[in-house]
């Protein structure tokens, strides 16, 4: 069995996902069309603008971004570990020689314009972060969820960045980090 | 007594560091000469690309940045006091209307290129700024000076980035977890 051949649409927003993650937002319409091998004409006929395929395609990853993020489910596992459990993620990820950061980060500071729709996505995803951390901050009986899950998503975003410009390969400083901060919240 | 006008040169360095904090680094050679009332011409006498009048910008801004986060040197305050200034300057800045989180991380996030000579800059900046933490963690007994300025470091990022675009306001965050992180390292 072959697999069907990815729609044009698709191709554009995994073209607009690639390219931004590896050059940046102020990357061309022309640019994005060539590596998705659809016509200009074509785009604007799925997309108003390459604002609006730039806030779809980050739309599109945020399920992705998730999966490769947060645990399962359904593994029996204590809110300590799952939160642990992002962070393991994060320096995997950090390891990989096409790490450039958070993607969700890295738009925001790119746009500097909090009411695009790309960045009002990338906002929406990362609060969906924040939340993960405080319910599991709260199962774990942390004395102060808010601050732990600011905490924690403050940590998420500085370890991501840093690694994502080669300032530190945060090899042996999240975990640390993590476990005093939920030592200090007293999370089980 | 009248203040001598700014150079062409001065007013180019001036324009690059104003524009690229507001607007990013794909900033055009076109708008940098508008604001500083300068020719192409002229530019490209004083510099021999747009990447260059970006590096010298960012390099002429070290010193105001530092000076507009390190404590003085005369002062008689404990390390841990001296580590504690630096994010209350952070937090103090962070609550202007135009702050938009630390040039020299955005810079290296928008350029993603570890080689561009602003990215080189920029890089430097920060690990002098990782330097300051470590003399401090030291002098202070902390158990790990070079995991506790990674860790300082990291949270300068992380905090500069959430409030630079609007995911967090630091009030109530910084100083908790950076008294938590020195007091794990058992900082005077």
């Amino acid at each position: 069995m072959t697999k069907a051949k990815p729609s044009p649409q698709e191709r554009l927003l995994e073209a607009a996902a690639m390219l931004t993650y590896r050059d940046g937002v102020s990357i061309g319409v022309e640019a994005l069309c060539k590596q998705a091998g659809v016509s200009k004409r074509s785009m604007y006929q799925f997309f108003q603008s390459k604002d609006e395929l730039l806030a779809a395609s980050l739309e599109r990853r945020a399920s992705a971004f998730g999966a490769r993020l947060l645990p399962a489910a359904d593994v029996d596992r204590s809110p300590r570990e799952r939160i642990l459990h992002v962070f393991e993620q994060v320096e995997s990820q950090a390891g990989t020689p096409e790490f450039r950061g958070c993607r969700y980060l890295a738009v925001q500071i790119e746009l500097k314009d909090e009411g695009h729709p790309a960045s009002r996505v990338a906002h929406r995803v990362k609060e969906a972060l924040t939340a993960f951390f405080r319910a599991e901050a709260e199962q774990g009986g942390a004395s102060d969820p808010d601050l732990l899950a600011r905490q924690l998503s403050l940590i998420f975003d500085g370890a991501s960045a840093r690694a994502g410009v080669g300032a530190d390969n945060l090899a042996g400083l999240i975990a640390p980090t993590v476990i005093t901060l939920l030592d200090r919240a007293g999370v089980r």
